[in-house]
């Protein structure tokens, strides 16, 4: 690339970046990092910087950057049509062929897909499905969606009210009237430390139920969730807690969303976490890993007991008023055609579940012996280290010492990224599914270094 | 392409299809077609067929189909880098020249772009914008959005709270209670047929303040149009009614919000249709024309008068808590970067203005005279024919007989395609900027063809 010396000033100027602190990056105080390049697990920026990315973008590069057959296909698309709209029965080969191959890889009871752009619309499709739904069941009352603390489901208004962490509703009036939160799933901060794992789950499940009856089984239409909480912390679910919920859903006719945006397309090392932790869900949240983030492409998958509700629906009232110009954009649909492609050949589901073990093991090896670790948790290709004042009390850090941040910016400094979580001391790994054990042992090596730089 | 027979099955039997009859289409009652290619005006399908398309998509591919300048860009970019994350200061030359380009387009008082996928989730940020504006300036209650009925912005919950058409509110709960409407500025619908248009635009207005009045000018946050009404029925405003509009906004110090993702980048004729009517927006809204729809790509661009409580926002409470996965998508950024420097380069937005003109001349000559033709209408590339019943009493058909869809169907076995629009007995027209003169005489006299063979 042609080094731009004004690259930096038009960014200051012109470029509305998310989850920025405006005003410092306005008057240049923040790192501006212009990237390049990238390889397998290593991104590259303009000033020749290398990296080991950790956290695959934002947990979506699956099958790692610089992948070429992906490449081939966009170009391939590019040429040749780069766009017609899915609107009234309009696709394109790849489309189609794209919402054959999820199907085939979703859940046995599911049906169709919905194609969108991001996570956060795909769920807020979900939403509207789901009101549509219970309109046509005659259950106009059956409305409000239960979501957890802790959960992220997106950065709308709705699907920010989803979304259970305070960074993303302080100042925006957030959450609506229609959402209502339950308990994290989060057994290392649960209130009394003398709980065992299986009466921490008793307690969750108690407190849903006491939710739904206080707001009336008859108000409640879905109940979304990770099946692992990612954002808000990269919290595997304490034993039993899916299939203890699941019960408490069917007993009340909720419908469940299983928010596989993270998890979806093998991040678990399975194809999807719904079938990891026995999940029946009503509606699957795709995106990230659908396209290994190559281009924007997410999805909503109905189930056959939704779809055949949303036909009743079209035959009653005619077609269904939803839709966005770009749903199925056919550079995203040849996008995922070839990334679900390479996912099967080069064999990178198991890739994540064996070297996200080993990944998941050398971390509790090298870091829980620190007296500030207080647990190191992950499942497949996600790992997390949580940091605590005190292990003793369990006490944790202020928020204003900035520990995880800190933390992630040492390990930058290494030349390896990872994530300081947004709420709680948490230092996240969400690497491409193509991660090597000696790149394992690079990144395990720098947080250690890393830890003990900013700890002690 | 290799015909796969399979195809039209897998259709049917995954693929859920944005605004379609879905049990129809399920039980293969509907036409399905696969589009192959395209270039210039035309699309090409699997079996061959060649149509004109006088709708460019959905008026999105406003350069033209098959340019390869940007199918090239693409591919470039997707071989280089087809990803990374524009979180926290992060970009790629292609996002921050886009940036750049955007701001040296937009009128003068406007600062930086927030990038988006679809039209839709830049109306949700705008919204999300304003909140936080006004929580940041200690107006807690100055929150509503007043849109027009009519107004199409986008198929969220919110966003499609604020379109004002039946069809996506109907079944979903919509609209929200933070959004109001006020009288749609369509002068050939008005109730009162002796009022002149600046009866009209009188009467729109006062009905927008008493609208204010009503709720009180503490509770209005935003003002939300589009230029030219678009999917509401493609209506240009009545003379003088943008400048009366705005008088009433600053009187209440409420916001503008220009929604430009038809207008924008040239559609009539001038770079943006603020420009075009002397309009002052705080935001505008931009997506289609933006990459002319070769990948997924939306923005809002804020004034300088909120960026600079937006900063002031950060000073106070850190980094925004906004921000989607796909931001500032590089496959995007290109694909906007190689269309902008197209648009220039061929002189697209002139071209659009004076083909533009011609087509609604050569429509208005051919069609006017029509007994069941009660307006032609247009401003740049766009134009409408609007169907009556009986012209004098100026009354329409009724909705079952679908006169506007079965023009369109005649239309379209001719090679050419046009929208009938969602609301009333309307024939839309938006062809990509690069129409000629005789793609114009072909569209103005198979049009004719299609009313005559529809209603004599
Ligand atoms: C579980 C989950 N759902 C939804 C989203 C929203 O996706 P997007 O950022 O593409 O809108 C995310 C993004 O991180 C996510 O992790
Ligand atoms: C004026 C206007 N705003 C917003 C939108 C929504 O854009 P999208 O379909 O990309 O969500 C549209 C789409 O037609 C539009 O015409």
């Amino acid at each position: 690339m042609l080094k731009n010396d004004l690259l930096e000033q038009w960014d200051r100027e012109n470029f509305f970046h998310p989850s920025t602190h405006l005003a410092e990056f306005a008057r240049g105080n923040l790192a501006q990092r212009v990237i390049t390049g990238g390889k397998g697990c290593h991104i590259e920026d303009r000033d020749g910087n290398r990296s080991l990315d950790a956290f695959a973008g934002l947990y979506c590069v699956n099958v790692g950057y610089g992948r070429q057959d992906i490449a081939d296909a966009i170009a391939a698309q590019a040429k040749e049509l780069a766009y017609y709209h899915s609107y009234v029965g309009h696709g394109t080969e790849a489309s189609i062929t794209l919402a054959k191959m999820i199907i085939e890889r979703a859940p046995d009871h599911m049906s169709k897909v919905y194609f969108g752009l991001s996570g956060s619309d795909a769920n807020e499709t979900n939403i509207k499905l789901i009101w549509y739904y219970n309109n046509i069941l005659s259950r106009p009352k059956k409305k409000k969606i239960i979501s957890r603390w802790r959960g992220y489901h997106g950065s709308g208004l709705m699907t920010g009210s989803l979304t259970g962490l305070e960074l993303f509703h302080n100042k925006f009036d957030l959450p609506l009237a229609q959402v209502v939160h339950t308990e994290a799933p989060y057994y290392f901060r649960r209130d009394n430390l003398d709980q065992t794992e299986e009466q921490f789950v008793a307690h969750c499940v108690a407190e849903l139920e006491a939710l739904i009856e206080r707001e009336g089984p008859d108000t409640i239409a879905a109940f979304i969730g990770e099946p692992v909480l990612g954002t808000g912390g990269i919290v595997p679910p304490p034993e039993g807690y899916w299939s203890a919920v699941q019960a408490v859903l069917d007993k009340h006719d909720i419908l469940l969303v299983a928010d596989e945006v993270v998890t979806g397309f093998g991040r678990l090392g399975t194809m999807f976490g719904s079938e990891h932790y026995g999940m029946k869900p009503d509606l699957i949240t795709i995106a990230k890993g659908l396209t290994s983030a190559y281009a924007p492409l997410s999805g909503s998958i109905v189930s056959d007991k939704m779809w055949k509700v949303l036909e009743q629906g079209t035959d009653e009232n005619g077609p269904i008023g939803h839709g966005w110009t770009y749903s199925a954009h056919p550079i995203g649909a040849v996008a995922g055609v070839a990334n679900l492609k390479l996912l099967d050949e080069l064999n990178l589901i198991d890739n994540a579940g064996a070297v996200g073990t080993y990944l998941n093991a050398q971390m509790t090896d090298a870091l829980l012996d620190h007296v500030h670790v207080g647990e190191v948790r992950g499942e497949g290709m996600l790992c997390a280290v949580e940091f605590v004042k005190d292990r003793g009390s369990r006490t944790y850090f202020d928020a204003a010492d900035k520990i995880g941040p800190q933390i992630a910016t040492s390990l930058a400094a290494q030349g390896v990224i990872a994530r300081a979580m947004p709420q709680g001391d948490i230092l996240g790994f969400a690497p491409p599914f193509c991660l090597t054990r000696e790149e394992a042992d690079t990144v395990t090596a720098a947080t250690l270094r890393a830890v003990k730089s900013v700890l002690g």
